[in-house]
This record gives C-alpha cells, structure tokens and sequence, in this order.
C-alpha cells in the first residue's frame, strides 16, 4: 500500500479502514531501513498516526508543515512520495536524515538544531497574511523535549498575541527528547506516567473529555479538575494561546479531529498529542536509555546494535569520572544529551553532580557561570555544533567574568551523515575572539585525557576541548617539545638542517600532516610536524619555529575561515614573520550528508592531497622567486 | 542621609520612618547624575524602594544580589557605599553604568544583555547547596520584559525542578522593558493597566489579598477569581514554583514583608512586585517613548535633553521608510529597541509591517526566517553586541536556507560608555563563517543609504549592514572604482607609479586611513587608500591591487581577531600573493567603559598612530630586507 502512496493526495485518497495497514508498513520499512544503516527509529515510530494525520487533514506544500526537529520527518518523507529512498537512507546521494527542500517542495527547514519550528511558524503565517494568503494553513510539530530550549518560548509568547495568524502547533509529547525531559514543565506530565500506566491516562482523558477534542479559551474554565490534572495547557492558555488536548497520538481518527478543529478555528491553537517514542517495534519500546532514538546498525530480530569501537566520547567520560573522584568541586551539565554525551558514567558516580538542563545550551552555559561563581569548577558536555545556540552566554556570562568553566565539544569536525547543521565546523573560528578563553584540541586518546586535567586545572578563565566524532585515533608519541607545543617529527635526510615546511596539525589532523610528511620527503622536500596542543593562545615558540622554514601550512578539521590557520598566520604577522603560510580545512560552505571519512575525502584532507597541494605551493614559491634572483 | 548609607548594614539600622527621605535622596542624586551625564535614569527611578527592601532583608555579599539587566543596578550601587562615585558616572575612570566586579564584593555579573540572572541565580544557589553554605539566598531582580527572552524561561523550568535551592526571583514588573513589553504574557498585565488607572489597581489588589502577600502552592486553588485576574502567577506555579505577590514595589514595608516570606521560604520564590518606570520625576513619568529609559544629558527642571547631533540611525531609518515606500515586501522586526533601532520611522510609516518581538533575539531571526519562507524580505534591526545571541539562527535558519534576510547592526564598533558588553567588536569576526552571507560596511551617510539599498536587493541569501554609535561621518567621495571597492585615494607624487603601501579602511575607519595616508606621502610612503564598502565576500580585485604594494594594511573597528584583516590576509594567501599585510583594530579583551573617541585613542585607532606604526612595519620590512640584497 505504502507504494502506492505518492503524495499526500493519495493519503486523503484512502479510506479509514485501510490506515491501520499503512502504519504497519510504514513502521516496518522505518525499522528495516534503520536496521540497515542506523537512523532516527524511535521518535519517528512514534509519529506515525499524527503525520498520517496531518496529510489527510493539511494541504501540504500549500499548508506547509515545519518539523522540530527534522529527525521526525521520516514517515513525512515517505507519504510524500520518498519510500524508494529510504533504500539508501543517510548514504551519500541517497536521501538525507533530515528535510531537504531538494529532495521536495513538503520540505522547508532543513536545519536540525531544536526548537526553531514555533518561530518559523510564526513568520509563515505573518507573510500569508500579509500577502493576503489567507487560505494556508502553518502547522508546526514540536516535541515536548524541544519545549524547554528558551527560543520556544519566545515564539509562544509571540503567537499568543498573534491571535488571527492561521497556526496550527502540534506538541509531540512523548515525555523524552533524548532522555526524559527535564523541568518543572516535564514533571508535571511525568507524575501523571508514573502515577497511572500510559494506557490507563489515556483511558482517564477519553473518560473526562472524550474522544472529541474540546478547545477552549484561555481563563474561561472548563472541567478545573481536568484541568488541573492535565496540564499544561493551563500555561498556553495563560499565554492567551487555544488548546486542544491532550489526544492519543496513535489514534489516527482522534488527531484528525483535533487537527480539523485546530484548522478551522482560524488562530493559532495547540494540538496536544501524547505518544510513546518506538511504538510497534518492541526492543524500542523496551529500551530504556532512549527508546532507539538514533542506533547505529542493529539486527531486527533483537534489535541488537553492532558492537562498537572504543571512540572518543568513552575516553572522556572515563577521564572525567577519574577527575571526579580527585575533586569534589567538579560538576557536570549537559543539555539533554547524558548519554551521547557520555557524562551518564560521571551521573553514575556522583549523581549529586551532575544537572541535565534540557534542550537548553544557554541556560548551561550561564548556570555554569552561576557555579563557578560560586566556587565550584562545571564542566559543560555539549556537541560542538549546538554551543553556537551559546556563544553569547560563553563570552559574556563566562568570559567576561573569567570564570573556570570547561566546555567539552564533542562531535567537533567533520560528523558526516546527520547533514549540514550537524557538523562541527564552526567553534575553532568563532571562539577565537572570546578573551581569555583557551582550546585545547587533543590529536588522540592519550591527549584528550591529558589535555581534559589541563583544563580543568586552569583557575581563571574558560577553557574549551574538542574532538570528532567515531573511533578515537591511535597515540602518536611526541619526538620532543618546542615551548608547551609537541615536536611530532624533525626534517629527515639532507633537509634535516635547513627544514622546508613546518606543518601544524591541529588534534587529530596531526595523524593526517605525518602521512602527508613522509610523502614530502620523499620528494625531497625536508619536512617538520608539530601539534600545538593548545591552539588558543597559540605557544609564541610557533612564530620562532615558522621563521626557520620556508613554508608553513596549518591544517585544521573546522572551517577554513577563522580557524587556527588564521590564527597562526596572525601570529607571525604580528611577530613580524613574514613567511609565507597555507591554511587547509573545511571549505566554508554547507556540506551534504555522507560518511565522515568520505567527506574528508571529497574535500582534500587526505595525507596525499595534503602533500600534492603543498608541492605546489612550494613549486610556485619557487618559480615566484626566479625572476628576483636573476 | 544618604551620605551616611556606607553598605548594607547601614540601610538595615535606619528606622522605617528615615526610609521615605532616603528614597527622596536618592532619587535627587539620580536624576542629578543622569542629567550630567545621561544613564538609565528611569528603570532606576523604579526600583529604588525594592532595591532598599532586598538590602534591609537579604546580607549582600553574603546572599549575592543579581540584576537583570545591570542599568537597574544604580539604587543598589548607592546603598553599597558608591554614592560619591556618582559624580562621575560612566565617564572614564569613574563609576561603570552597571555592576562590577572591581568596584564592590556586593556586585557579581558584569554582563549587561538581558535575560541572564536567573541562570547565574540557578548555579549560584547550586553551588552553595552543593558546599553545604545553607545559609545563603540567592536573590535575582529581573525586569517582565527580560522575562520575554527565552533563556530566563529556561532557568525558569530549571529552577522550578529545584525544589530545596535557596533563591528568590523579583520579578520587576513595569510593563515596559525599553518601549511596552510585548507577547502573550504581557497583554495579560497590560489589559489590567488599561482597564484601570495603576494606582486603582494597587488598591484592588490591596483588596483582596491584604498588605501582607499571601504565599500559596501550584494547582491548589486560593481565591481563583482573584488568580484569573492576577496573572502570571498562574504560569509560575503551572512551572511549580512558589509565587508572592502582586506587590506594590513603592510601598517599601509591603514589599519588605513580601521578601522575608520568600527568603523564610527556603526553597524557589518568585516576588512580583508591581513598579512605575520613572517615578518620581515628572518628565520620566510623562515621557510616554520610554520613561527615560536612558536619556543623554538632559535639563533637570524641564527634562528637555539636549539637542542631539545627526547619528548613523537617523540616516538608516529614513532610507528604510523611502524603500518600504518602494516595496511592499519589506517588513521590520525588533527586539524590543524600536525607537533606538530607529524602526519607529518605519512602524509609523508601514504598522502593518514592524513586528516588535520581545527581548527575543532569536525568535527575531527565525521568524525573519519564516517571512522570508513565505515570500517577504524582512530587515531585522538590532543593536551589533545581542546579534551574537542569533548567531546561530542566522547561520542555521537564515543562511542554511539562503533566505533574502538583511540584519542592521547598530552600535557596532567601539560604543564607549555602557562599558565591555555593549562594545559591537564581535560581529565583523564571526559572522565571516557563515556560508552566503554578505556583509556591507558603509563609512559614511551616504553609503548607508546606498548599501541599504544593495543589501535587501540581494534574494539569495542573508545580508548584514553594520555601522557605529554616535554623529554619522562626513561623506569622502571616491575618486573611482577597484572592481566592487572605492578607490579613495591614488598614491600622489613620486610614488604613484610604485605606490608603496594599500591601506584598506572599513567603513568609518576609511577616514582615519586618509588621515593617516596625508602623513605617510609626507613622509615618502606612497600610499593608497581603498575602502571595499562589501567586506564578504572581498573583492578579488583586492588580491590583484595588494599585489602592486608592498605592504597592505587593514584598518577595521572590530576586533583583530577573525575580522576584516584577517580576511583581507586570508584572500591573499589563497591567490598566492605573499605581499606583508598588518591588521589593526580593537585588541581582543573586554574594554573598560569611556567616552567612543578616548577608547579609539587609548587603542591607537587615530590616523597620527597608524601612520607610525606603518612607518615602523615598512622600515622593519627594509632593514629585513638588506642582507638578501647584499
């Protein structure tokens, strides 16, 4: 059946009895394509019904349908016309994990960071109105977890004095984002699971208000008792914002009538939808850490994950808990994300110290300033790419006040398959221009231990440590020091004493600048490797050790632009060095989804295009200084 | 009296009667001081009896005191032995507009963007639960309009699953955060003040709930008609935290009653106190734009402010109005700045086209984002320092999408006064990561009008135009074009032919450049002066005239680090043209509070220093240079 869907026309086209077996098949090619190649499987297992749903009541492109996040959208990809995509799902030229408004005009957003999908709402249904559009419907899916980032709460209490924009917020509540959802929102609604089995609650809200959803107004009671019970609308309502709900997501026909509800009634209105993250595949449902919410390959059967390598989450977190124990002023934060994180080893252990703020980066940041304040020494555990979301809070909370936080980037670089808005290449540029910050980068396990203690020892600042994602690199032994920097290899041969080019490995393009090495020298050209361990502030033995070569090139896993490359040419510059330097990293552009490896490929950062290029260079210095000589 | 008021422990011994006359005093010394020097004369106006009331029941520094933003902070300031200081407010080398850390133990956060005190309050009171200091209350004074950004919603949500941390919120409820609070929340409070005149409403409440405030628990009901009328409190304890309140935030002894009972409390209090922006002083009272939210210097007695010169605001509002003339499409956003943006121009030309969201920066640019989706070309309006809260927004939601957005950084460069976290030295550096952005930087009037122009012309992708605080710059005419650049000024005399040194002026900093240039030709340098008016993407013709100099110089007001310099460094290197370059701009480090013209002095950003310290790069370049000619 799920075939023969080929957009949302033919999903209005069917006929009530015939949902039940989409959903089925819908959920098993969800977990057979995630099986295959690893995916979102349980949130989108619990969206099923509410995006059948939706399609049947909304006209999708012309009612557009915002996902927060996108990793939600996989049962919408594929009744709009993707199920022969999902054969290659998250591969390179296949279809991405996330909206792509290449793949088709039902996707809008394809930035994956949390809680956006209100605010772009809300600025959709303005231009429709403004335009005099006034047949189009926004219809914004959010889960609860997504809720407790603030940007959501700006966007509500925008909406709430919008009150003819034609708005229809879906809420997801599934109770988890990653893990349980946090805050005082969160436990209103947890007490209720605990309390009562899901089933029972369901049962209970059927009881009270039936199946037919009832909307009502804000300070207008109605049934105060359920109220009470079922918050939270009372706080949309408070907002001034209409709410329907709550309803079983996985009843089809009750969100299609809430849904309708919500579309006709020409304002912004809350759908309040409960469902259960891995509904219909029961190793998800029964697993406890997150329901599935984005395994790596795994055998259907059992649902047993493929064993993994040791990567360089599990250093740290193993470090950290070490750290833990020597000091009882280290606290842990992580904004919804324990386990990916690793920080669950040091909530194991001292669980007195360790906060989980939700899907709220700049609440982490500026807390942490709070603790440091108050004598404690946080250390914040985030993706890279998410501290953006709290780039003000690290320079003015922190910074500003020189405060000891360490924040611990992972998934710093090149990620890969989670697409664009997942890769890390911005921090080692933007957070050049905090004062006083420092950023280590560790090129393998041995460092990120080593350089996590030197971190944590500095008293008067912030420092911050980053590494990638996947299998931690093998130890590459230092040959010597110059300054606080390693000396990871000499010039070899001839070159030995008047060395041609130093090449700085920033972290684990270390590994990358000694392969390319041995190609250099053996084309003659004398070749020196070193790791600057701490690339802010950079060791001034840098400017000393650039001035004895001919070429110094930089090579970074961060965008071009910004980065340390930039830093060390400003280094010399400002030293009055005038060597001339090469800078090689991410080209500063969006990059498509594809496997890490393959990305670093595709864009030159390989030990041997790093030596082609820098023969090049060295070629056209040379012929450059011809004519001089003559 | 107040000249005996030495901290604290002073205020604590006055007898309730003496309270009146201190107030009166100090409201004499503010309106005094800021009618010297300007200053946030009304918020001030506003708190001064809560601000008596937290230091006669809470022991600063003991229990620390964190405001929201710091321009509230002057009551306090004179209650902790700082009065004489007021003699020279904000001026250079006297008291900072806002808290700091060197100035008193009684003052922690330093930062001034809004929306922060509740997540240092959050780790603060952690912190000393977690080192068992369980005699300490952290207290934070928040504004209703920080309450519309989103990070104070999630400390909020934080704080509320804090159930045994010692912290009492005040939330300082004026109905206006610059110009009147907006959003769901607010409209509840404002309906109220509309339907009755503010001092029928204190009755009211008086009424119902007595003198002393009642402190009552989430979900069980007290007086729920008085609840209803009362919001937002029925939104705190939604979030199940503990609420005070209303209080009238003038009658010092209520509210002094209303914070003993919350400190008694020994858990999460939220006090709302009622207050009056500007009472006290007549014309702040009457002064319907913002109360004197932070007047120039003024005329006491009449409250006129002096007349104001021409500043770079002006010259952009008008422009905006004669294009929104032009084109329909154009819309305006505000986060809660429309008059000191200089939107009110265009909301007063276009209402149906401004939207004023709050103390939001994020949602502004994301809901830019959805206008943009839907068809519009909004032009979002914001003070350069709080962009660096959307930073991720504009790279995720705007530029992901290559969405027609122009964002206007005002105040960007060196402001001066407000001190380090008003200083707009941030935006040149990181937005040049962001893929598709284009940044113009105009350096006079007329090129504001005219990149304004290019700008919201631009439809694939985001644009930013940025220019300084203060009197707009006289026009300097180009003397012809370097492919996209303005050529200021040819090399003159002897050395036209082989011009010596290219001097790169952004934006206002071209003028300094041509200062400088007069002084080098004097000196036998030949030099050029170019001035790129878009500095994202760089001209490539740039590469191309660096190549016929010897040394490039970038000259920007932004920080050195990451900016246009390096940029300019970064465009060379790639074509190969190993030409010198020196870059000059703000030293990366927190700048002290001072007049915009001192600091750019005591920084070297004056014609007569960079001409020297040119002179000394191009003599170190020669002396270098002789033993290869040898």
């Amino acid at each position: 059946m799920l075939g023969s869907v080929k957009g949302p026309h033919d999903v209005k086209r069917l006929a009530v009895e015939e949902l039940p077996r989409l959903a089925g098949e819908i959920r098993d090619l969800l977990v057979d394509s995630c099986a295959r190649f690893g995916g979102h499987l349980g949130p989108n297992l619990g969206v099923v019904e509410l995006t059948i749903a939706i399609h049947r009541v909304f006209d999708s492109p012309h009612d557009p349908v915002v996902w927060d996040t996108g990793h939600q959208a996989y049962v919408h990809k594929l009744l709009t016309g993707r199920a022969a995509g999902f054969e290659a799902l998250k591969q390179e030229g296949g279809l991405s994990g996330y909206p792509s408004q290449a793949e088709s005009e039902h996707d809008l957003v394809e930035n994956s960071h949390a809680s956006t999908a209100l605010s772009y709402a809300d600025g959709l249904a303005k231009a429709y109105k403004l335009r005099g559009e006034h047949d189009r419907t926004v219809v914004a899916v959010i889960g609860d977890g997504a809720l407790t980032g603030g940007m959501a709460w700006e966007a509500l209490n925008n909406i709430a004095a919008g009150k003819d924009l034609r708005l229809v917020i879906v809420v997801n509540d599934n109770g988890r984002s990653y893990s349980p959802t946090i805050g005082g929102l969160a436990s209103h609604l947890s007490s209720l699971r605990v309390n009562r089995r899901y089933e029972d609650m369901l049962d209970y809200v059927k009881d009270k208000i039936g199946n037919v959803p009832v909307l009502y107004d804000a300070l207008h009671g109605f049934k105060k008792g359920v109220k009470d019970v079922l918050a939270p609308q009372v706080m949309f309502e408070d907002l001034g914002l209409k709410y329907v709900g709550p309803i079983d997501g996985h009843d089809e026909q009750a969100m299609e009538a809430a849904l309708r509800q919500a579309r006709d009634f020409r304002g912004p209105v809350i759908v309040h939808a409960l469902t259960q993250k891995g509904r219909g595949y029961t190793p998800a449902e029964n697993h406890d850490e997150d329901q599935f919410h984005s395994p790596g390959a795994f055998d259907r059967a059992t649902g047993a994950e493929k064993p993994k390598p040791r990567i360089w989450t599990n250093v740290f977190s193993e470090e950290l808990v070490r750290l833990g124990k020597e000091r009882d002023d280290l606290v842990a934060i992580t904004a919804a994300m324990l386990h990916p994180t690793g920080l669950n080893a040091f909530a194991d252990a001292y669980p007195d110290r360790i906060y989980d703020v939700g899907i709220a980066e700049q609440h982490a940041l500026t807390s942490a300033a709070g603790l440091a304040l108050g004598g404690m020494h946080p250390v914040v555990a985030v993706y890279a790419t998410f501290l953006n979301r709290a780039f003000d809070q690290l320079l003015m909370d922190v910074a500003l006040h020189r405060l000891p936080v360490t924040v611990v980037l992972d998934r710093a670089g090149v990620t890969g398959d989670d697409g664009a808005s997942h890769n890390g290449m911005w921090d080692l540029s933007i957070l050049q221009v905090i004062p006083g910050l420092r950023i280590a980068v560790p090129r393998d396990g041995d460092r990120v231990a080593e350089l996590l203690r030197e971190a944590v020892e500095v008293g008067d600042g912030p420092t911050v440590l980053r590494f990638p994602k996947g299998p931690v690199a093998e130890p590459i032994e230092p040959v010597g020091k110059l300054g606080e920097m390693d000396l990871l290899r000499t010039a070899e041969g001839d070159g030995a004493a008047e060395p041609d080019v130093l090449l700085v490995g920033v972290g684990p393009m270390a590994q990358l600048c000694m392969d390319a090495a041995v190609l250099l020298d053996a084309q003659g050209i004398a070749t020196t490797v070193v790791d600057p361990r701490w690339v802010k502030p950079l060791d001034e033995a840098l400017a000393l050790a650039a001035g004895a070569h001919k070429l110094v090139a930089v090579v970074e896993d961060n965008g071009r632009v910004g980065g340390v490359g930039d830093a060390v040419a400003r280094l010399l510059r400002d030293a009055d060095v005038d060597v001339p330097v090469r800078t090689f990293g991410i080209p500063q552009e969006f990059l498509d989804h594809a496997k890490r490896a393959a990305i670093l490929a595709r864009i030159g950062l390989t030990g041997q295009d790093l030596a082609r290029q820098i023969t090049e260079a060295v070629a056209k210095r040379a012929s450059a200084a011809e004519p001089a000589r003559r």
